[in-house]
């Protein structure tokens, strides 16, 4: 069997060795430009357009990311060859800590006492303590956004969730299904006070969370976003978070990364930037999960986490 | 049946009329100087000395904090006189919150993060993400203590715990008991990333975290601070933060609150100031449970939360 990585950078080596350590039998290679050797698996992050060109024997191709719009949108890609995304392997509970860290920041007004202490200022400050009075509302289902949700459900928040479908159920999380009705999206926005956004980038989803629909979280909401950049309209979020309506928002992923330097969120007061890096794809779990998945692919079995190509996801 | 709210400042009408809208056959007074009609419950917050000479009758005294010692410290309280303390109400949910929310902003590095946000530097940052490498260590399994490290233990991180006895187990957490040995402190220390000090201020516990108790934390350890201010030798731990055996503090409470305007943990790089608002009473739940207690002792029934004087907790 053989094997090829396609991860840019200093990373290629170690996906490699930790693949290799899990496929004692594969051969396995790192691609660069002008590779051509055939491999019957592929393992890696956008690919560049020449490499589906160069590999016709493929019979999987695995993202080490949960999404996988960078590779669904490369022009070369075979229609039917299986894309396979990394499940979970430690980023759900990488998530829920992102997400818990920014609703706690803001629960305990924790930026004012920041900057209270920097002025020497000392003054108690009256906070919403209560975890009830935070209801969160989770933007996709999937194997990450039912972590965040059922994570912050058993701490005792009010969860809200919006799906595709009413079958997405979950223990103590109110269900806003897409199937149910064109209002559910609405109702959903305005029964959150933290919005988490939590959906992968599809044609469904682009621009999902514009002014208009932003408007539609209660006054004094905030945004949390660790899916993609292109869900979220900047010019929408900027004016609401300018006009006061929405009180913040923490964002790891934009449109172009890295953030441009001219990009207004680099230094809103209200807005949070992190690098993307509030999920990192661990690299034992995952190399583990993929050669498991290669394993079984090769002996021609099913594997979880095909991507659907209608969906996108 | 007399109730007399002492209470400083804007708090005292509040504490009576939720504590009244409970009692409704009761008279309750807020204390001021030269008050001395005989009441037979008080409820209050460091009376001044005279207000036990000027208060015979009384047959117990309810703290509004979980904290006694600005009780006990009273030169003319009556030896026999039940000391009863505020027990949770709320208040053990945002010590967990509060705890949290440091331990995540030290394994996410959030404060590089913030400094990156700020001079326009996209750059990921490796980091301990993993629960597992941060075992936390709670000193103290009251109440309270108890709450953090089951909701840490539930989270998944390694949870060491410090008690009196050794009958102060807690699912999924490893108890160092003093009645154990002498080297359990020691070795309760050596097992911990992250010190929370949750254990009340006694003669037992006065200075117990000095510079060479400190020390015992691995290198990189982390010490929060919600118990009370004369847990911890200032001195001790600024050397060891400013030597780098200790990577930050996140202290609550302090010996002489307000912090005083002089004091370098207001300007210390690894020390993040708050002003005692980890965890707030809440009016409304403690002004039940204090309610609810008041009527069981007026009909000589027995109820939870009487301080041991021997203890002194």
């Amino acid at each position: 069997m053989r094997i090829v990585i396609v991860v840019g950078g200093a990373k290629a080596q170690a996906w490699r060795d930790t693949i290799a350590s899990h496929l004692r039998d594969a051969q396995i290679d790192i691609w660069q430009p002008g590779f051509t050797q055939p491999a019957d698996f592929a393992v890696g992050w956008t690919p560049p357009p020449q490499f589906f060109i160069d590999q016709p024997r493929l019979r999987a191709f695995f993202s080490v990311g949960a999404g996988v719009e960078h590779v669904l949108h490369n022009p070369n890609l075979p229609a039917d060859l299986p894309i396979v995304r990394v499940e979970d392997a430690g980023m759900g509970e990488q998530m829920v800590d992102y997400c818990r860290f920014e609703v706690l920041r803001w629960m305990q007004r924790r930026d004012e006492y920041v900057a209270q202490q920097a002025a020497g200022v000392w003054e108690p400050l009256d906070s919403a303590f209560s975890r009830t009075e935070w209801p969160v509302g989770v933007f996709g289902l999937g194997v990450l956004g039912r972590q965040v949700a059922s994570a912050f459900a058993a701490d005792g928040f009010p969860v809200n969730a919006f799906a595709r479908s009413s079958a997405a159920t979950e223990p103590g999380v109110q269900l806003f299904a897409e199937a149910d009705g064109t209002d559910r999206f609405e109702a959903f926005m305005r029964a959150t006070k933290v919005l988490m956004i939590l959906a992968p980038l599809t044609p469904a989803t682009q621009d999902k969370f514009n002014r208009d629909t932003l408007r539609l979280l209660p006054r004094g909401s905030y945004v949390i976003n660790v899916a993609r950049g292109g869900l979220i309209v900047d010019e929408g979020l900027l004016e609401l978070l300018d006009s006061g309506h929405l009180n913040g928002a923490a964002l790891d992923v934009f449109r172009t990364e890295p953030l441009p330097a001219e990009h207004r969120y680099w230094s809103h007061p209200r807005v949070r930037v992190t690098p993307h890096t509030a999920a990192v794809t661990p690299l034992g779990p995952a190399s583990k999960q993929i050669a498991d998945k290669i394993t079984q692919l090769a002996a021609n079995q099913n594997v979880t986490g095909i991507v659907d190509r209608g969906r996108a996801y």
